[in-house]
């Protein structure tokens, strides 16, 4: 047997223990974890370092050191989020529905552990903590495959972690970790069908694409998000300007920043020229059409090609496109969008409605920036990513999306005729 | 670009076109392709007769050839099913939750539909209309890829439904079959990612895996099971003996039956015995363990090997094990089970709550047949199929499994900070 299949097995036995742990037990090995981390982090940071040294002998780029690294504070912030979440509610074990049957079984649907979850993500170590720390909570079994340049910094957190929660009661294999960093391992993972109850990867579209083109067990897509800001003819012209300076510049390297500006024929030529300078002083590339290029008087812009509709630059970059209206608009977003989240600025009354029921997306909003879309700001409490498919999740993730249900069934003796 | 490519493509436009009709639209739909098959029986039945023909030509078995079979009256019981389908209420536009936000954003979270749904299943005629129906019930578009052998009986179905629902105001391209009886179809099919929000096999455990193996579309695993029945050692032994004959015998072909006896050493040579003669009298073949073997004077029991602890015989089998008591039969469960059905015979408060509690399945039993896992018994007014998975849909799924979500925010200008 391999590795990775003896640590699925391994995560099944301890599954199986902690689907009879206890709201409380769970909520002080979290409480443990917090706290093992805060007590331990010389080894951590000692571990980060060695990621980083190594890392930056590869030449990474600034931005993956930095989300690779771990400082004192982080580590504070980190083992913080651990406390926040062991006072939130247990969803586990929530009696979702209930009825007493025609014979007499009393039913009820009950809310309970996925089971053994995996996650596949990026050299971020915080998710490591994140993703432990939200099975604990919902008694789930953890199997964790970071990015190979934060394995030491990996290896660390889940032996100060596991040994916590175990420590406090929680069964031997609840959170582990994924040894080998060769892409066969992370395969293997991919492909322990009934060993896996559900697989989340976590990070940029060429990981979510391997894992959905490779996996035999079930998956929750997350994250990627090419979002459109739609000025449609009857909006007010300086919220709109505020509203697609927002969702693009606030933080374009985040799945929830627009990546696309539609404007409606009636009133480009007035309503974009403020829009298109205001990008522009914020240090935006424009990518437009035709009739955007037209206004080319008032800042430089690229011209734009099929392929940028379709692409997510999560940089400061934003294609931009004259529509005839709100019925082009709304088939562009649903050719182009990833449906994820998308925005109308409007004050017509009808627009607005249709665009909520057209569009096909997670998050559809009318006046406001697509950057809402997140748990925090839509007070689900934690996140364990945003689901771009339909099935099972859709949009920012609960702890909710790390369960199940079972349908319970008690009687006195029913049978079926 | 291929055939089952341009169709999914179809079926994406009709989705959008769907997403905006109202429920009393779809309900007239449904109340006409009730119609409909009714009224064009004739070439249903023609058609019908001509796959029956060719199947006879193969020397298909009996059970086959009759779920392949169309008669007047059958035709008239899908009829009725789509009837009962308009009556049922429609799940899409429930507000399933929804507040004001801080900063003054109205959000909600709506049921929405799934928008493209693919279903591939048996030479089963009556799945077509089902399928078809509560797709239109749910605002989906289908794509429908039935087994061969009904091949001229689909497309007379498609055909007349189709008409039926477009006639009504439903869009073309809302309900289609896949034309290709070829493999390389149903694999293109699995493999649109993107093009198909969810994918759902109905049939038996090869065809099933066949679909977890290749399909790069989300997929909802459905009806395999290996279903237990367990006889406590504070069991009523006549309650227990009528709770076994009726799991496995009162339709013996179906995924709820029961395929395996567990019973606690301290009282299997009492309490066995007349439950094997009972099963011996019903026709069933006993595959047991050493101790099972051990009661041989009631009847000829095979010997059971380890293979027998995992399989769904979906006959007039089943296997016997005497076990230690309520650990080794909850692990054995928890082993060997599909995690589908699973039942408990006690009268001992605390292990009927510890089965409820440590059994991972999708309906778990006290004192009751595991037959009753059903979506009409269980009351949800319709049924797409009975999921063995753990994401979306667990259980007898009903008309909310073939929907989604989509967060909606009513703003007046927000801007995130």
């Amino acid at each position: 047997m391999s590795d990775v299949t003896a640590l699925a097995d391994r995560a099944r036995e301890a599954a199986n223990a902690l689907a009879a742990t206890s709201t409380d037990q769970r909520n002080r090995a979290l409480l443990a974890m917090s706290h093992g981390l805060v007590a331990r982090q010389e080894e951590i940071l000692a571990a980060n370092a060695r990621d980083i040294e190594a890392a930056r002998a590869k030449n990474t780029a600034a931005p993956l050191l930095d989300r690779l690294e771990l400082t004192p504070v982080r580590v504070k912030s980190i083992s913080e989020a651990l406390r926040s979440l062991a006072l939130l509610p247990d969803p586990i074990g929530e009696v979702m529905s209930g009825s007493r049957l025609a014979n007499g079984i009393w039913l009820q649907q009950i809310r309970v552990p996925m089971g053994v979850v995996a996650m596949i993500y990026e050299a971020r170590p915080n998710v490591t903590a994140d993703a432990a720390g939200l099975c604990i909570k919902t008694a789930n079994a953890v199997i964790l495959r970071g990015g190979s340049l934060a394995q030491e910094s990996n290896r660390a957190l889940t032996k100060v972690l596991a040994s916590a929660a175990v420590g406090s009661g929680m069964p031997e294999g609840c959170i582990q970790m994924v040894e080998s960093t060769d892409h066969a391992a992370a395969e293997e993972l991919m492909s322990l069908h009934g060993k896996i109850d559900v697989l989340i990867p976590r990070g940029g579209a060429k990981l979510i694409q391997s894992v959905v083109q490779n996996a035999k067990v079930p998956v929750i897509e997350t994250g990627v998000g090419n979002c459109h800001v739609y000025v449609h003819a009857a909006a007010i012209p300086k919220m709109a300007e505020r509203i697609v300076v927002n969702a693009k510049c606030s933080r374009p390297g985040v799945c929830n920043a627009a990546e696309s500006l539609l404007v409606d024929a009636a009133v480009y030529e007035t309503v974009l020229p403020p829009i298109l300078k205001a990008l522009e002083d914020a240090g935006v590339t424009v990518y437009g059409d035709e009739k955007t290029r037209s206004l080319g008087a008032i800042m430089r812009i690229q011209p734009a090609s099929e392929d940028d509709w379709g692409t997510e630059y999560l940089d400061m970059k934003i294609s931009c496109k004259v529509v005839s209206g709100l019925d082009e608009a709304i088939r562009h977003i649903n050719t182009y969008g990833t449906k994820h989240s998308e925005a109308i600025v409007t004050e017509d009354y009808a627009a607005a409605l249709r665009f909520l029921n057209e569009v096909d997306a997670a998050a559809v909003y009318v006046n406001a920036s697509t950057r809402f879309t997140d748990g925090g700001e839509f007070g689900l409490g934690a996140e364990i990513g945003i689901s771009t498919q339909k099935l099972h999740a859709r949009g920012p993730m609960g702890l909710t999306a790390l369960t199940t249900t079972k349908f319970i069934a008690m009687g006195s003796g029913q049978i079926r005729e």
